[in-house]
């Protein structure tokens, strides 16, 4: 029997999976991720976790495969970070080479951004499973993004391919992105920016009549409202797919791919979100992309140690 | 020696190209499209052109490795063209083993779209040569489009990866695209599309001096009217800039390119055009991608015959 750890290295936790060769999650658990003093302890505590559990197990370490991590950062395709703000690592580096410095020799690593392996884990296994061309948007306090081609994850040169949420929409919404630029699709699509939305709408009609007034904003309240065919609420759905549906029409556009698929945590607001999405994105697409299917994102959480783990099957 | 033959299939003249193995071009030329019949003849016909030839040079099947083709329509991974318009094929079919019956038993046969195909040639022996992730944008009567990663053509699901000419960059010109929708890149970046920005300008300011006044309206015209300094020229120079730099940034944005090559018949204006995409491109795109270096087609016309070529290398 062989064995893969796949490793989703989160700001405020790690999350590690254990897998069998074929894929299988065996087991899966996290550790907190230590920041402290520039995240230094961060690899090591990854692989005391990976080695306590493989000797707890009595897996010997010639049925380990490798580890895979996505990590919230550009890795380009020899593995080397630019930065990891969440992280508190500030230093270009070989993240491969370092995590496998901390292992068995001959413990194989392999490591992508997050987003991206999070692609990788739901064409793998989750609802892209089947498909070769895909593009995944992840829509959660940001939006990350995922490209896979022929069945293998795209990195970009500077391991910054699939940043979907930075992507220009138009428009200036009078604030700046995190990013530092303007009207980024994240500032409309992503939990953050529905949010943003909705107080805008509230503020243009404070005499209208919507369930959300005096309620806590947030994306969830605001599809639950849509889902009660709260007007107000409605338009700033449309609102929202006009943006994300005219930015997946341009990707599709370059890459024509078989699906598009949601996650992140907009996405589990339900089916309730998707035609606000596909109603613009047929607006604006070429018609040889049209066919594009949409999908919701299966593996939820897991995505991230699905896709880490399939860096090395 | 071993050959291959580089055909790059256009609405009026079939270019044929022979290759050695190692891709030095040998000889070019071209024959006539013949469109009668839905164009039943154009594929035989590039066959006798390379099968004579092959034997007027003496030439034997088995050094042959095979032709490869760029063709006016979308054409998937296996082969299979939907739909030409420019060569009044209507049907679906392999375009691969349709070109193989009329050719000697084991000449290999592959075709792509002539955008696409057309950056595999950049990247293959033009502008982009030793680099692996590349963009090509074709800025002709309208605006094609190829995507190169890790060194081979996206090609999409259904022949439309690289239809950059038909990304939504916003906005509606009062106009529809020739392809039905509105707000595409190729209505304000293309030939036409510049054009069309020039005379919207000229009749806005109908007293304002210019070289532009009474002249034919080309967009060669308006590039040496740019490299004069005729600030109406400039202005739409600007125009053309702001959407062909703000397209580009998101296509950087989900590829992460190395390179972006400029080709076609608008890129032949000269440097002049790179300064009003360049700066429109930096203001948008996503900051790991700023990085993304521009540069002109050096092919020209022979770009497609040489990414034929390069199919079957």
């Amino acid at each position: 029997m062989s064995y893969v750890f796949g490793v989703d290295v989160g700001g405020t936790s790690v999350k590690i999976g254990l897998f069998t060769g074929e894929g299988k999650l065996i087991e899966k658990w996290s550790i907190p991720t230590n920041t402290d003093d520039h995240g230094k302890s961060i690899l090591p505590d990854i692989a005391s976790s990976v080695i306590s559990k493989k000797e707890s197990l009595g897996i010997v370490d010639n049925d380990v495969i490798g580890v895979g991590m996505g990590l919230p950062g550009p890795v380009d395709g020899s593995g080397v970070i630019r930065k990891a703000v969440n992280l508190h690592w500030e230093d270009v580096f070989n993240v491969e080479e370092k995590l496998a410095s901390f292992l068995p020799a001959g413990m194989k690593v392999r490591a992508g951004n997050d987003a991206n392996v999070a692609a990788l884990g739901e064409a793998w296994m989750g609802a892209g499973k089947g498909y070769k061309n895909i593009v995944m948007v992840t829509l959660g306090t940001g939006i990350g993004g995922g490209v896979i081609i022929d069945g293998k994850m795209v990195t970009g040169i500077t391991g910054a391919a699939g940043e979907i949420g930075h992507i220009y929409v138009g428009d200036d919404p009078g604030e700046a992105c995190n990013c530092g630029n303007r009207g980024c699709l994240e500032q409309y699509a992503s939990a953050t920016g529905i949010v943003r939305l909705l107080k805008k709408e509230l503020s243009l009609h404070p005499e209208e009549d919507t369930v959300l007034r005096d309620k806590e904003l947030t994306a969830k309240e605001l599809w639950d409202a849509v889902k009660a065919d709260d007007p107000l609420a409605v338009r700033v759905a449309e609102e929202f797919g006009k943006y994300l549906g005219s930015g997946l029409s341009v990707v599709a556009g370059v890459l024509n791919p078989e699906v598009i698929i949601i996650g992140g945590g907009v996405s589990m607001a339900g089916d309730v979100i998707m035609p606000y999405i596909t109603k613009n994105f047929k607006e604006h697409v070429f018609h040889a992309s049209a066919g594009t299917k949409f999908l919701r994102a299966t593996l939820g959480n897991d995505g991230g140690i699905y896709g880490a783990a399939a860096l090395l099957i």
